[in-house]
């Protein structure tokens, strides 16, 4: 079984943007037009997209997609699922870039933009999984996101870099105890409900 | 520690209306008016609307919401998770209804919608959870839906009515073995790239 840490793991995530307009095509467009996503497999159908590769480059793109759509100032919204490790995964359909850094970093280092955030995360077939769980709610308070629970989930507010910051440090740690893991999100920018 | 079929279990569904549209405040906000969520506690914030209640109305309210924004015509998505039997959760904020037949049905019995859909089930705790995932995707294959396999989910194409027939079986019967589960699910009507 392969380990986690070693060269060919990989992680994916099957995600929607959601641009609250009529211009949502564009905007969707647009926004993965300035992202970069050669470093993973990708495939998008009516219902959502998928990308799958190094877990820096699936969340540097998650991120990217949703800065882009979000500074156009419109509501936008992103859900998805990170995954890693299900036993029924194959090696089909990923792309293992060579490359290590983030590519999408420098065009959004500029954009600072505020967003709230309902995340869960599920290690799978293991008996700890709420401790877990908890270990990252509490290690998150320390991500420069405020930290508050929700019925079935934990929300974070801040900056989108510091929530993906989260999201990801999160993300990774447990992977490294528990070999399928996966994590759900929904982040909202620029809702009228919350200015 | 309570049975998940005793008078006091309940269900929840955090879960985000997404219409594609200038105009989403306000489909938002005539779906809501046509459903009759008087069955469950309900509370909605800047990212999504929690509701938890007896599963038969948690279920009811979701489809309800669903279609009587579908049938706008709009690009209208939903996204969402529901939950049973967190060892962390407590009973607050829950309405057990006395009522067991959902409100919502006879207004959305004549409308026909198709749409896609991609679920995930996560029974926690749990050894032998991809055989209970897997039994859940078979046996969808006889209820009405077209079933295909995603990477992080599997695919439902139909009506809606049947697509919510399918989440609420899978969940319940799942739930039947597993004290805690949750199951994600994605819903896509009118898409643009779906017609
Ligand atoms: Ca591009």
């Amino acid at each position: 079984m392969t380990s986690n840490n070693s060269k060919n793991s990989f992680v994916g995530c099957e995600f929607t943007l959601y641009p609250m307009s009529d211009n949502f095509v564009d905007i969707i467009l647009s926004a993965l037009d300035e992202v970069d996503t050669s470093t993973v497999w990708m495939e998008t159908d009516d219902v959502s997209t998928c990308i799958r590769g190094k877990m820096v480059h699936v969340y540097d793109i998650t991120q990217a997609i949703f800065l882009h759509a979000a500074k156009t100032g419109k509501h936008v919204a992103m859900s998805g699922t990170f995954g890693v490790g299900c036993p029924c995964d194959t090696t089909d359909d990923v792309f293992l870039s060579e490359e290590d850094e983030p590519k999408n970093i420098s065009k959004i280092k500029e954009i600072n933009q505020k967003a709230g955030c309902k995340f869960a995360l599920y290690p799978m077939g293991e008996k700890d999984y709420i401790e877990k769980i908890q270990e990252q709610v509490n290690l998150s308070k320390h991500r420069g996101v405020e930290v508050s629970p929700t019925h079935y989930a934990t929300r974070l507010d801040g900056d989108v870099k510091d929530i993906f910051k989260t999201l990801h440090e999160s993300f990774d740690q447990v992977q490294q105890a528990v070999s399928h893991v996966t994590m759900t999100f929904t982040i909202s920018a620029n809702s009228p409900s919350n200015q």
